[in-house]
């Protein structure tokens, strides 16, 4: 929860952040708000199906497109796109806390380790053996940075996030509570009725700018190494098996799955509760909705979907068993299509 | 683990729980068991189809429902609801471990914290700025309360459960191990290519008697607050997205997602493997089957399911191509229904 | 990831692993690699459709079976399981960190605890009352073992991997980083419209050789245990509840959960993001696709599905429309077949 920041006129956001104002440059805002909030916060519109909402608001000033400021009744920050200028302006009143520069009293760190003094190292954190800490970096609470690992400037470790021996991460980075990232990969050969582990050797690499949900978790590579481009958007109990690469700008929603060696494009968007399976090839700008089974290979720009929509469970059980039975239903067609002549709608023993 | 405790006659317990006897009132109790348990164990029956299994029974007594008491070999506990009693029963018969009063030697809490004298705080345990600890509360091992966080009297937070900055739990709420209550929301706005971060300024504000499972994680909210009434049960590895609010007495069984905004009724249960999509509003009474795909609201309570069970998985390929040809075959259908004249079944294209 | 060790032979190898040798016995291997990695590195090829990768190779030699050995340009160790054998090589190669013996100065053991002097307890690790630790067993940083919890020789729980109280683990497991093992089963009585607790008051008890993925959980039994037999490999964020049973050498897939009391057979191999329900029988040998839902029990051998793979999404809301009219599409073939005197294909009011 990032805190409250001192107030800034209407007229020092429209300069900051490129915006034309409509309205009294000396108002002041000291906070963000949904369209519900006070006279002192700044909302934003951005689904025009909002728009009839706008009639009650009280803010002190509603971020919106310029083609919908005749609708705005207070004042209003006009641009192009409100939800990312939003976010700026929420993003200046409402840091996050500040550094505590060092390290803590009850933090372990290894001699060789190197910690930027400007960096801070938390409450319990571990850094291990020669790893490396760039300037402004935050190592949360609990946070464990393992040997020979690495983040650039301004990355943030937040309670509990768990970066495995030779991780890199880029700057800019946060990586949420609980994730893991460089755990082993899934690799297991059999032998009999045994499995044998095989070694997981190579690392994760992620680029700039990446966000990894909590509790989400990141296999190292088998050989070579798992990598995350610069960008990348990862909510929350996501799973990244080994050797996956995610191109740049691509978000993941929660609870996703992407098996071992698959290759996501940049700027996909893939929908909560998706499995992806492994040793695919998922081209740029795919967008796979909520609960899709991604079980070959897209490579076409678009959108793709396979959720069932739940139906009341009887209904639901008389269609399951419909579709069990489909290949008898196509039988009977056919032979009504032999009954009365018509020609076969396809070529029906192809599968 | 709870403990053993001492033994209980089953008059005491009659007396206690409100149930008739049937049976020694003497006879001593000092654990709770399966059907499969010995002479001094104390068993439930709830389902009338394993009313077989209890000729074999050598239970010291075994609490029933007063319609099936005639079929229990052994003494009986009466009572309208015996898997309630059976829990109330083995909630006594088998406490947790007795708190440790105090801050553990090895545990890091910031001195404006407020710590109830008979509370415990485990080793490793982290407590940060200005956060209130309520009576008999537990904060387990590794455990990480954040600045300004809240927990009401009897809760406990095990071994590495997390409750970040500014979240509020009620009384007698358990958090399990791993878990994660105030995460920020995945909130980005589109900038061009890239991702804007949109800072996650709400809270999470949990009531009484609210369990969360292991590694489950909870969002705060973007801008108002994530909210769990009272009496909620959710299971583990589940994900609840930021603003979503779960109504009183709502059970969620494992590995379920819910998506951003989305508002659960009182008293719904879903089955576990679930996925609810965002901003949706599923009322009160909801039952989902597990593995439920929700991407609508619900309004008429019942229960819903799209669950496909597995098939051999030949049959299920032969099935799959079938169901992508669905429109073929609606076609061929209609074209028959031309053929021979009749009547079409239904409004063809509206879909 | 493991360190890299001093150089063999392939001679060496060839004799320890048990492999003929196609080439020079003293050209030296350091490592393992891809099939495109460098002179000193040893490869494996088990898929024959790679085989045309071979040409390019540039490895010191590749594990390859006899019948493939003619199309292998380099040096090559011939054994008719290439990824057990290369599995093998390459944990003797890359064999992880060397132990530590001890207990790490700022790790917290308690008195009771019994841990033998050739294991390592890492920095913040806790080991409560009773717990014993057998030979030459790692417990890694911030990992927890429970009171009176065990872990057999050569076990490691690594990075905040957590054994809660009374839990067994046999003789050379890997606990990945964040799962939890001997969490409560969620277990829950309904009582008007409250839920009571009932106390979970089993064990988790595991076998030798078994691997548990990062942030994967294992509820402990409800009354029983929960048990995981020898061999078992489980990867990445799956949830076992409370009273499972896994067969020996069963291997499966991230993000799958399996609810309460089923029992899962030997060598059972289960895809990633399968859902499992509760209370069910699955058979020796069963083989389940990714993604699938197990919603009744499987006795016969063999594989599985019932993955619905991505369409179009445009397309795919069209089939969703035909499959929920499926019932007005079979009562229109109903029709048709009156209409033209055709004898009806199946009793179709059994559903």
């Amino acid at each position: 929860m990032p805190n409250a920041a001192a107030s800034l006129s209407l007229g020092q956001l429209a300069l900051r952040f490129g915006c034309a104002l409509r309205g009294d440059p000396a108002r002041p805002v000291d906070s963000v708000a949904t369209l519900a909030g006070g006279a002192r916060s700044l909302g934003f519109l951005a689904n025009p199906s909002l728009l009839p909402q706008l009639q009650a608001v009280q803010l002190a000033a509603v971020v919106i497109q310029p083609r919908h400021a005749d609708r705005c009744p207070v004042d209003a920050l006009l641009h192009a796109n409100p939800h990312a200028t939003f976010a700026r302006i929420a993003s200046l009143l409402h840091p996050p806390a500040p550094l505590v520069c060092g390290v803590h009293a009850t933090a372990c760190v290894h001699p060789s380790a190197s910690v930027d003094p400007t960096a801070e190292v938390g409450p319990f954190a571990l850094v291990e053996e020669g790893a490396v800490i760039g300037p402004r970096c935050r190592v949360g609470a609990h946070a464990i940075l393992g040997a020979r690992a690495w983040l650039g400037a301004d990355t943030r470790l937040l309670e509990r996030a768990t970066v495995l021996a030779g991780c890199e991460l880029g700057a800019r980075c946060i990586v949420h509570p609980g994730a893991v990232i460089g755990s082993d990969g899934f690799g297991n050969a059999r032998d009999g009725e045994e499995w044998m582990k095989v070694p997981q050797l190579g690392r994760v690499r992620i680029g700039d700018d990446v966000e990894v949900g909590a509790n989400t978790t990141i296999d190292r590579g088998a050989l070579g190494d798992t990598v995350i481009e610069e960008g990348v958007r990862l909510d929350n109990q996501i799973q990244i098996a080994h050797n996956v690469h995610i191109g740049a700008h691509t978000a993941i929603a929660a609870c996703t799955g992407v098996a071992g060696s698959t290759r996501i494009g940049r700027r996909c968007m893939i929908g909560g509760g998706t499995g992806i399976g492994g040793q695919l090839c998922i081209g740029d700008d795919i967008v796979v909705a909520g609960f899709g089974m991604v079980s070959h290979s897209l490579t076409e720009p678009g959108m793709y979907s396979s959720v069932l929509p739940v139906e009341e469970a009887r209904h639901w059980r008389r269609i399951v068993g419909r579709i069990k039975r489909l290949d008898a239903l196509n039988a009977r067609v056919k032979k009504l299509e032999g009954s009365v002549g018509a020609s076969q709608g396809e070529d029906d023993e192809q599968y």
